[in-house]
């Protein structure tokens, strides 16, 4: 199925929320648990959130998978990566040649790893293992045009939206997004901007490495982005907002979080970049933000304006600022944690051990 | 072997700091690996000391075990607890019966785990499946004497340095260390105040989860503790502030922590009680504290107040407070992950990826 923009209307409606009463319920089993009430921290609200999603479900194992979706940018010609361009292209090589971050912690956690051309600046047509979704070589600069087309926008969001569906009928139960594109914590800083208001300057990086003069030049790009795209009337719309700034894999990634949200998923979303796109599918459907779990906390400034603003506290902080999906993977261990300690602890009664003195 | 007072200055001299050429070594080859500088944050600290302490074996699989020590605590006289006394009794029995945090934690990430007697006011005898070193039933109520006797301080420190000893020459190479004390926080915090210099109001926190009146009183009784016992020559030792304040689970894993150190074994330390231990140890030979990777952060407020203390930053930060080496347990898997992003990752010269431009 290709997700039209005429039917983001439907599938406003066909999301719901998680479930409240299982939510609940979930609260009530944790505190009967022998421990301290509350004293699990987090992962009670993990698995409160699991459960909540899951429903009756809660106690089958998970069933992971992590999408990595590369593309390329035209805002690189500017200059506001410490990285050549042909990286991401030589980065998905390195996915299906198993050597990069993610290859090893999804093999570590047991997360099926898929690595999806949406827009790489390169021939990959026959590079196998890969999924061949390429919408066009890369997205136009958008200092000087919009960065998609509508068309463009549209089949991007239909890459995710497709995957999402696929994997939820193949069995899946959790999704992680991550992302290659040398190039995209630029747009990632404009949509920043554009959905929260915060100025260039507090969203805006150092992205893989830039010293302070690049930092600088890449902050001024993205001011001059903004005021290009984002003071019309028509330029409040997640959608819109999306196909000006780009790129393609944040609009692959927004509508894996839609499909995911509707069929119940659980998603994990990585950092900066994933949460961009997390951000303008709950723009689109807001009832999609029960299904997201924030994997950690990325090193680069905007992400903690978006986590704000979604109102997500992320599983670990460990400094990192890789992308390709690895803090979320690495979040997966704590999640699954959270459900086993739900599932097979002891109660205070069956294990015969006294509750606090109120 | 019995761990004496009189080999301390041995001890000293036995355990050496990690090595500081394979730490320079270990960052080199991080540098070579296929993502941005620095990019993987933690995991890279945590991959170097890694293999700073275990040298040449740093590309072995990690044999893992967690040691649970057990005590009771006279201070619970005094009503600092939310839990009545007989709670580190039923816990025990609810870890030998499978069914406790624990449990879980150390069955989904392969840990041996290992309960250990010290000093439970119970008749524990006949339960299988713990280890039985119960020097006495509890220590002595410190608002009226030492918590422990010197003969008591030795033979408890000489527990954990010689199962921390055994562990090691049955191959484990990463110990964490966790307790089980109904009143233990109490006794954690007159340290804290006692290392650090910090008043009781900052290192006293609501343990299990005491109210606001409850709490101010445990607050006024490690005031008076420390008051009773910090202020003359003698109590700057760290084994003597230990044997004042107790209490008989934390001088076992302070002996753990050194036999650790000494036969270069990493150390995962768990929450606050845990780490006031690592502290004694480290109070005693600073060489040890390289060894030590602290699991989390507990959301007990003298937690940081040693981890500022040790210069230690913990691996996760869930706002857990459940001891037993739970936080601990849960950090392993990110260490497993840096160390097997470390060995497995390709390098920007084996996958033909471009580097940064300077």
């Amino acid at each position: 199925m290709e997700l039209k923009v005429n039917s983001i209307d439907e599938l406003v409606h066909a999301i719901e929320a998680p479930s409240d009463e299982w939510f609940r319920r979930a609260r009530v089993h944790l505190d009967t648990l022998t421990k301290p009430l509350g004293s699990l921290g987090r992962l009670e609200d993990l698995a409160a959130q699991v459960v909540a999603i899951r429903e009756d479900r809660y106690a089958e194992p998970l069933r992971k998978a992590v999408y990595v979706f590369a593309a390329d940018h035209g805002i690189t010609e500017e200059g506001v990566s410490a990285y050549p361009r042909a990286v991401t292209h030589q980065m998905v090589l390195n996915f299906l040649g198993h050597g990069a971050a993610i290859n090893v912690l999804a093999g570590l956690y047991g997360a099926a790893l898929h690595v999806v051309d949406v827009g790489v600046d390169a021939n990959l047509e026959d590079a196998s293992g890969l999924l061949h979704h390429k919408i066009r070589r890369g997205t136009r600069n958008m200092l000087k045009e919009a960065a998609m087309s509508e068309d463009e926008v549209t089949r991007a969001l239909g890459v995710g939206f497709k995957l999402g569906e696929e994997a939820a009928a193949a069995g899946f139960s959790l999704l992680a997004i991550g992302e290659m594109g040398i190039g995209n914590t630029t747009a990632a800083s404009a949509i920043t901007c554009a959905l929260t208001g915060a100025p260039a300057m507090s969203a805006t990086g150092r992205g893989t490495g830039l010293n302070s003069d690049a930092h600088a030049r890449k902050t001024r790009v993205v001011e001059a982005i903004v005021a290009k795209h984002c003071s019309d009337a028509n330029s409040k719309s997640p959608i819109e907002i999306l196909r000006r700034l780009g790129g393609l894999e944040i609009a692959a990634m927004t509508g894996m979080v839609l499909a995911a949200a509707r069929d119940r998923l659980i998603v994990v979303v990585d950092g900066f970049i994933s949460t961009v796109a997390a951000a303008i599918a709950v723009g689109i459907v807001p009832n999609a933000c029960g299904y997201l779990i924030a994997g950690h906390r990325s090193e680069e400034p905007g992400h903690q304006l978006l986590l704000d603003h979604l109102g997500l506290t992320p599983v670990l902080s460990l400094g990192m600022r890789l992308g390709e999906g690895t803090g979320a993977v690495l979040a997966m261990p704590v999640i699954e944690s959270a459900i086993a300690l739900y599932n097979q602890m002891a109660t205070f009664k069956s294990a015969g051990v006294s509750e606090a003195t109120p």
